[in-house]
């Protein structure tokens, strides 16, 4: 068994590999962590994925497996956490404290994954001066000073479509570095601000496609 | 100036070509549809994309450009309205009336995207009998008579992660067939059940990973 912690630069590891990584991660340290080794079947057969593809995707992580044996579990949650960047804590402004923005607050899995949600901010004075999941809820006003003074550097923006744009700016105008939006619209930033847009129109039509497909196979 | 709609087997359609097409429509039904004519240059722009990834991506679904004119905005709405099937309405129900589920049941998008959420479920007492954006909360030992009566094809998880194979268990045996995963968790179901999972954590990875590689960059 040969296993080694690696890190390659973004732009070498497949976006597909690296959205899996984290479901091997989870369903490893959640359902095999009593056990010395696990083996890419195992996981492949849990996930419903294929066996090779759960090799090379590990492989690129930098973990090698060793034939019938597989992977030493303690290992390789180890080179998995090094390599997602689990081991390091980045911290993040939310703003927009609505029933979205309250779910994400409430997500236990950030925190060990490495994103920190510090406070919520909302425009809406009901909301303001509340506490959520044991998160302040501060005035939008208050969002400039504390991004500078903390060196924020996420911003998660969960505002109704109409607000993004406005509150984007404000971001990026504060000194977040990046942005991860969940409001149904396109934003638009600098070109040295990283954006991840989180479409749920995208993944809908992905399902509806292959439930309509289904619906021909049958007919 | 030449489109024709046509469907192609889902297999034949690139992941991230389906992702894209709806951001492209909601671009253009939003901020062009007064015009006669949109380019791909025009596109691309607005969305941070290359002109011709966007030219490809529509002629996959069917329609083609003409030099300098661009595609006719009426006909271009048309075609993507069919080829991503929002003129067919698939009906929903929603498991799970916590905040992430309230945000799903609230999200206007959705209609005008063929699904339809008819009703929610949930197996807290307190939540039950009480409407979230128009819609009823029932309790979940109606779920299953109600998927079959009224032929549901769609269930929509948004219970927590321990709860989701029960809710999907049950879901699978009431008929339905296709499941939208918002659990934290990878589900089972039979092989000719469709799943699509949202996992937050593969999002969040892919931020993180391009967050680190700017810091590397900057130090």
């Amino acid at each position: 068994m040969s296993t080694t912690g690696h890190t390659e630069g973004i732009r070498s590891i497949p976006e597909p590999t690296l959205r899996r990584l984290p479901v091997y991660y989870q369903y490893v340290k959640n359902h095999r962590a009593q056990e010395a080794h696990v083996s890419c079947t195992q996981i492949a057969e849990a996930l419903s994925q294929k066996p090779i593809q759960v090799r090379k995707d590990l492989e690129i992580a930098g973990a090698i497996g060793k034939p019938r044996l597989g992977y030493p579990v303690a290992e390789l949650v180890d080179i998995l956490e090094t390599f997602l960047g689990y081991r390091r804590v980045d911290d993040a402004f939310l703003v927009g404290a609505g029933h979205l923005g309250l779910a994400l607050l409430g997500y236990e899995g950030f925190k060990e994954r490495g994103l920190n949600i510090v406070a919520a901010f909302d425009s809406d004075p009901e909301k303001v001066g509340h506490r959520a999941h044991g998160k302040e809820i501060l005035p939008i006003g208050k969002l400039e000073k504390l991004v500078e003074r903390m060196k924020i550097p996420i911003g998660i923006l969960t505002v109704p479509a109409p607000e993004a744009q406005r509150v984007a700016d404000l971001m990026v105008g504060a000194g977040i570095k990046a942005i991860w939006n969940f409001a149904p619209v396109h934003i638009h930033v600098p070109e040295d601000i990283i954006v991840q847009h989180e479409n749920l129109a995208s993944s809908l039509v992905v399902l509806s496609k292959k439930l309509t497909a289904k619906h021909k196979e049958e007919a």
